[in-house]
């Protein structure tokens, strides 16, 4: 794919030198907005002003809102005021929303000065939604129809203003206060007589979200009752936007990201890991690796306590390394499954009892298999003698046990007390489960090894 | 959310035990199809069935997709022929097919009995298609037009065969042998003049799916298109079926979770957490279990070997599980970032040399800001004296260094040649991180401390 991309863009450098824009135009006008943004990216900037100038005016616009935003803003930068109007115009309002957040002050003064007034008041508007709110993702075009309508008016009021709307797939019937008040689809406007009423072909057990409902809420909306659009009202129930599936594709996609990265102790970021600085990574990363050095410190400090004891028995530091390993392991494991199943709404706090239960029964399942086999191992190969052996095996199962019942309880926790659960995954559990292991092998030691 | 769903379940119960089914029949034709199936969820199963009939037959087929298998088998068994013939009859191909996978073989011969000849020979057909594939997740109700058919032609024949279809705001236009040619929305079909052609309107510039084609990459398609719905050809380029934005959606995050999953060394499973019992969760974690196990008992001969150099400066111990931990969150940190970013194709193979240089300026900046921390750590809190701090803070670097390094170039490589790079996830690296530190460790210590 990126090989394929690179030689299209080789191609379409050689025309360009040989001024052959009809046939560039004629290429171009074949591919859909989202490939030529990635041929783009494989071009130097003044390359992509002059080709961006041959596109059709709407695929201009689809494939303007594909780039990314360095692309962008130097495009702007290259547009006159007229040509800077026209991609404003042709834009999805949430995508010009997007982009004025993404654009620095004296792009979006520019921007804004292009836009229409009604336009420039309704990206205003938007801007004052919350980050990451319904609102912020939402779009103003679509099509609302009246309750006393007739399947003929309607198809006649979507006639004279629907051509800009991104989704007439779904009308938004209004009363007169603008209230939501139901549904209808294209498809019954086309399969209904003409002369049916909106308000008795309607669809009333409408499912809409509030503007300042959390994005993410919205997205699982999206999965649950396999929506194509969603509408958005403001606190008293009027219609004001509709958040399309491609935006709620994103937000899923992007908070499964999210969640994985802070799984792995990094601070989300928005952008892409190739276009992140060095610098940009390490100040991500850095906190926690700060945060848990010092907190495995402790965990070290367990085994200076014991250094008297391990100095007469150092071959119980062996297996260390194993019994850590393991600990954190085992811990993960369960902390992610249960991190997953919060996130997907398919565990809440309720469940508490259920999965500890599940998760005992699990752990001492794990426990006494590891155990087994390291017995076998210990006695077999590392003739370890059987005190030790039993030291190490009890130590595993005492390890698992406590891993599993940490690994599950504190995501649940956390996110009854409001704390995000995915920060209490492997990096967080392992610290924890480390400690914990050491001190109990060493209580079995002194009891068994009598040291 | 679940609590209010029980409050609902209890009130339906009192509702059924007083035979008031006109009013439950009122309460259920407000809720949606999703809704109903999460309040069934809590019902013991003769209500359900009960219940189950009171629904209109939309609605009833509608929450019958939504349930969990358990539930729809049960019904299934309680239906009479007549109404399971009117059930299958009322869903969609993709879910029927769906339902056949997931249900026991008495059970599919009764559902295969009673579909329609059209019905069962389809649901045959799609049974073929490889697990995971697109032709195993497409539904074949869609509407296909021909090019010469006018606006008029395509909208009577849409009001004639477009009931049932899962999807008609996109139609297909196929030539006389079926292969896709073009496509038309029903907005344009409607904002068109009535004697328009087909061909003469229709977007020629289609982006469709081979039937063999994985479902991951289906739903990356659409997450890049912003597509509704994704055509699906055969290997002559016939159209056979659509696959629709809400199953991409599933895919997404089935993929999402199976990825986490991975990482977490956990063998993936499609049911949700709670309905997996303890022995089937046991059997998903023990392989990995045991194999990191036996992996970290290399790490445990390293430090065996290092035995007498231990016990001349036992101090040395009290710092190996802050060096293994950081090392571990180290590689962690690398490994999720790369793997998320192949599997969101932001990275690719040819990518590698500047993810590796990327990956060694984020390892330099933290491991010498770790060092520097744990420096002064080292000698204003635990006085160890300056050669010990030296050798425990040069091993953090070093350790960084390989960590990082081997967290961003083991999941490319497994890529490369065809593994699933998300398993060279935390506890992968975490077991070859920990042998390297610990060798480093020793190194140093016998350089700097002459054990």
């Amino acid at each position: 794919m990126a090989e394929l991309t690179a030689t299209i863009s080789a191609t379409m450098e050689t025309l360009l030198e040989s001024k052959k824009y009809s046939t560039l135009r004629d290429i171009l006008s074949t591919l859909n907005g989202a490939d030529i943004a990635a041929l783009f990216e494989e071009l130097p900037h003044n390359r992509i002003s002059l080709l961006f100038r041959l596109l059709p005016k709407e695929l201009a616009a689809e494939t303007f809102v594909e780039m990314d935003g360095d692309v962008q803003e130097a495009l702007i930068r290259s547009f006159s005021d007229s040509e800077l109007k026209e991609i404003v115009d042709e834009l999805y309002m949430d995508d010009a929303v997007d982009l004025v957040e993404e654009m620095p002050a004296n792009v979006v003064k520019r921007i804004l000065s292009q836009a229409d007034p009604e336009t420039r008041r309704l990206i205003n508007e938007m801007l004052k939604y919350p980050d990451d709110s319904a609102g912020s993702i939402m779009t103003t075009e679509y099509v609302d129809l009246r309750p006393d309508m007739s399947t003929e008016d309607a198809i006649k009021h979507i006639r004279r203003t629907g051509i800009d709307k991104e989704t007439v797939n779904v009308c938004y019937i209004t009363d007169e206060r603008r209230r939501l008040v139901g549904t209808v689809s294209l498809r019954d406007l086309i399969l209904y007589p003409e002369d049916e009423v909106m308000e008795d072909i309607m669809e009333t057990n409408v499912i809409s979200v509030n503007t300042l409902e959390d994005q993410e809420k919205v997205a699982e909306q999206f999965a649950k009752y396999d929506f194509t659009a969603m509408p958005v009202v403001d606190g008293e129930g009027r219609l004001v936007g509709i958040v399309t599936v491609d935006d709620a594709i994103d937000v899923l996609k992007d908070e499964a990201t999210e969640d994985m990265e802070k799984m792995a102790a990094i601070t989300p970021s928005d952008k892409p890991y190739l276009k992140l600085s060095s610098w940009e990574i390490f100040k991500s990363r850095i906190p926690w690796l700060l945060l848990l050095m010092v907190s495995a410190t402790f965990t070290g400090s367990i085994l200076s306590h014991f250094e008297e004891a391990l100095q007469t028995c150092i071959v119980l530091v062996s297996f260390v390394p194993m019994l850590m390993d393991t600990g954190g392991n085992s811990g993960g494991q369960a902390s992610v499954t249960i991190i997953r199943g919060l996130s997907l709404h398919e565990i809440e706090f309720s469940d508490v009892f259920r999965v500890i239960w599940k998760e005992i029964r699990v752990a001492l399942l794990c426990g006494l298999c590891l155990a087994v086999v390291n017995f076998g191992k210990l006695m077999l190969i590392n003739n370890t003698g059987i005190w030790v052996a039993l030291v190490v095996c009890l130590t595993l199962v005492a390890t698992v046990f406590c891993a599993k019942l940490v690994g599950c309880t504190l995501p649940i926790l956390a996110k009854k007390i409001g704390f995000d659960p995915a920060v209490m995954a492997s990096p967080f559990i392992t610290t924890i489960v480390d400690a914990l292991s050491l001190l109990i092998y060493f209580k079995f030691a002194q009891l068994f090894l009598h040291l």
